[in-house]
């Protein structure tokens, strides 16, 4: 297959803006804490499925050889027991979490199943789950299948106006005194959108409503903050920004306060106040513990560790600080050299009102999907029907990154290439 | 600390029967496809734990390396996506399961939630769940879980006369015909008693039940054969006797024919006909990958694909064969050198009766426990109140490491270094 022109692009107006940004990037030198195999990548899937930290590789080969291999069952009094916990309080302060109020558990959509099922019986005589189609579908699929196991329980679902931007006004007319939760992304994660937590978890306070975050497209790249507005419950991905690895653990917070009427549906033993008694009754562990069923995929926890710790330290502020002047350059450059090849911003143009990715419409947008993964080294996803959502994830892009990319996916479309991939099969990403 | 002699014991009655045993193994070569940093140590845990398979960890650095470091996103287009209906289909026969009616899914509760919950949809009009009191109790808790959420729904507990054996006659005068689920463990975790899947799913039938079992003290040491007794559910780990690693994600089996009316209660995106057409709606996969939720913790999961393999390939029959010897054995010599030493067989005495590990009862039961691990490196593991697990893993354990073994218990006995750790803190497992 035919390669294309890979840049950089010293002529392509932006240039000389990127290099200075970089010159000037606090954050430039984390890249080198990354594996990064082929230089010439662009990798703009970090908000799918983050980079491998150095630090990871060693922890799983470590985890493997001598946990697992040498100490065997013993490692299990030897730091494997506490890890979900432990690592639970790594992650708080990326969400504004205190100690004790994060867990890493169970896959994101069992976490939400959980903490929707719990926050649902705290809210007795209320029926309704208010969320809305900006949400993964696996929330609204797994919010439907709660409502569908509780006695008159109900979804509405608000519609945003453009498939972009969220409805605040359509939100607060849906917060009627039926409303047990509100449900949604924090980012969407096909636009990128940001609800306000602060103003979303007070409306929903007002009307009696708990509320429930899936930070999955926030946590890493965008300050959360659940503690100080008081939020109630959230859950979120660790394999996106934070760089955990395939299918790491998801994490789940319960605000310290409501932990002690959290009744998890699932009613595993490492949920239990006293897992080793082997006691046939169940008595929920006095804490955060209680939200978490069985035991922990271990590899897959540990890989995490390194992503977490790293984006702890780095620490938020100055990650989205570096996010905003990304995506910032990246719509600049959009507007500048890409809306005239057919592209259309599908996220908010407000940086403030924007996650860590940037969704770039285009009619063809599968077959340029295809065109840049296959000629031109550059690694988007696809959103259908017509989106190319570009992640750009603070801890391992740059702005030449962003400067080149734009420069190939220009390339591609003006040499038709995406044309031959516009009736690719369908990979599953 | 003191150490005891380690033998071994040529002496102690036995040592020829052992060795003759070990000459004839057919499976004693396969120790060698495992990891061991420790010849001296006697590992009998491995019906908690199963050892390291070397591949196990060649496979988990290529995945660490090559797939997450270097293909990155791609990888789900590279094995990652059907991974754990891929794998299920190669544990499948190694629990009479055919194609497609396996996944490796979430952890076991969780498995055994999802199962409960769309068992009693299921079967309408009835609300009782029976099970016993040889069952893990997180089945006990998660059964009761289940039962809460229903309308109606409640837990019969069937109760074990001596705590070792089931007790059949009990468990067919609890099937009344509100009976929906007759949920057990096919081998007691603790005292290693079978229950006959083929004579209880047959009662559960006739009753009108379904059978939902869980197999994770049989799996990878007695034969399951699900299907062969028209079985309609079960779960289990895959981290014990299937050498999958720590906390490896467990399986699912939905009989074939259950699968179209089988409605998961966890509507998660991985269960999606189309999880790419990101549809608000859900619909559910058409075949058994609706059991499953959200996205597999990837490194967990490929690391079990060595053991599951590795049994498969070895044939369950063998295995069982030489499991029953090698129990066998263990009874014989506790009967003959650890009986005058205050201990009792807490298994059931009859071969046919009893899974892949030994319990014996002694009322120093921790405190022999915590000296063997730390005095005799020998690792056995404890169960409240006073019970020694010891699990012989057929495909790492020695006829010559049993005898051995019972002679460094014995040895831990008279020396009485045991009574000083009668007081240890109690770690987690």
């Amino acid at each position: 297959m035919d390669t294309l022109p890979r840049g950089p692009f010293p002529d392509l107006d932006g240039h000389d803006r990127a290099v200075a940004l970089d010159a000037a990037d606090p954050l430039s030198g984390l890249l080198d804490q990354f594996v990064v195999t082929d230089p010439d990548l662009l990798y703009l899937d970090g908000n799918s499925l983050g980079r491998l930290p150095a630090a990871a590789a060693k922890q799983v080969r470590h985890v493997v050889d001598h946990d697992w291999g040498d100490r065997l069952i013993r490692s299990w009094n030897e730091g494997w027991w506490d890890a979900h916990v432990r690592l639970g309080d790594v992650l708080a302060p990326i969400v504004g979490a205190g100690p004790g109020e994060v867990i890493i558990s169970e896959s994101t959509s069992t976490n939400l199943f959980k903490l929707a099922m719990a926050g649902l019986r705290m809210q007795a005589g209320r029926h309704t789950i208010v969320t809305d189609d900006l949400n993964f579908p696996t929330d609204n699929h797994v919010l439907a299948g709660v409502a569908d196991v509780v006695p008159g329980g109900r979804v509405v679902t608000v519609t945003s106006p453009d498939g972009i931007h969220g409805d605040m006004a359509a939100l607060r007319a849906a917060l009627d005194d039926d409303v047990a939760i509100v449900s949604l992304s924090h980012v969407a994660y096909k636009s990128g959108w940001i609800w306000d937590i602060g103003e979303v978890t007070s409306a929903a306070h007002d009307a009696g409503a708990m509320v429930l975050w899936d930070c999955s497209h926030s946590v890493g790249a965008v300050p959360v903050d659940l503690a100080a507005h008081d939020a109630d419950m959230a859950v979120g991905c660790t394999y996106k920004y934070l760089n955990g690895g395939p299918g790491a653990p998801a994490f789940a917070y319960v605000r310290n306060d409501l932990q002690e009427r959290f009744a998890n549906p699932i009613t595993g033993w490492w949920g239990h106040a006293e897992p080793f008694s082997f006691d046939l009754d169940f008595r929920p562990a006095p804490d955060i513990r209680r939200v978490h069923v069985g035991t922990v995929p271990m590899l897959s926890l540990l890989a995490a560790e390194a992503g977490i710790t790293m984006v702890a330290d780095t620490g938020i502020d100055a990650i989205r600080a570096k996010s905003i002047a990304l995506t910032s350059l990246l719509v600049d450059l959009a507007d500048q050299h890409l809306a005239g090849e057919g592209f259309s911003l599908a996220s908010p143009r407000r940086a403030e009102q924007r996650g860590g990715h940037v969704s770039l419409a285009h009619e063809h947008g599968w077959g340029i999907t295809r065109a840049l993964i296959e000629q031109a080294a550059v690694v988007p996803d696809f959103r259908a029907p017509d989106v190319v959502r570009l992640g750009l994830s603070p801890l391992t892009t740059s702005f030449l990154d962003v400067h080149t990319a734009v420069g190939r996916i220009r390339e591609v479309v003006r040499s038709g290439g995406h044309l031959a991939h516009d009736d690719d099969s369908s990979p599953v990403t």
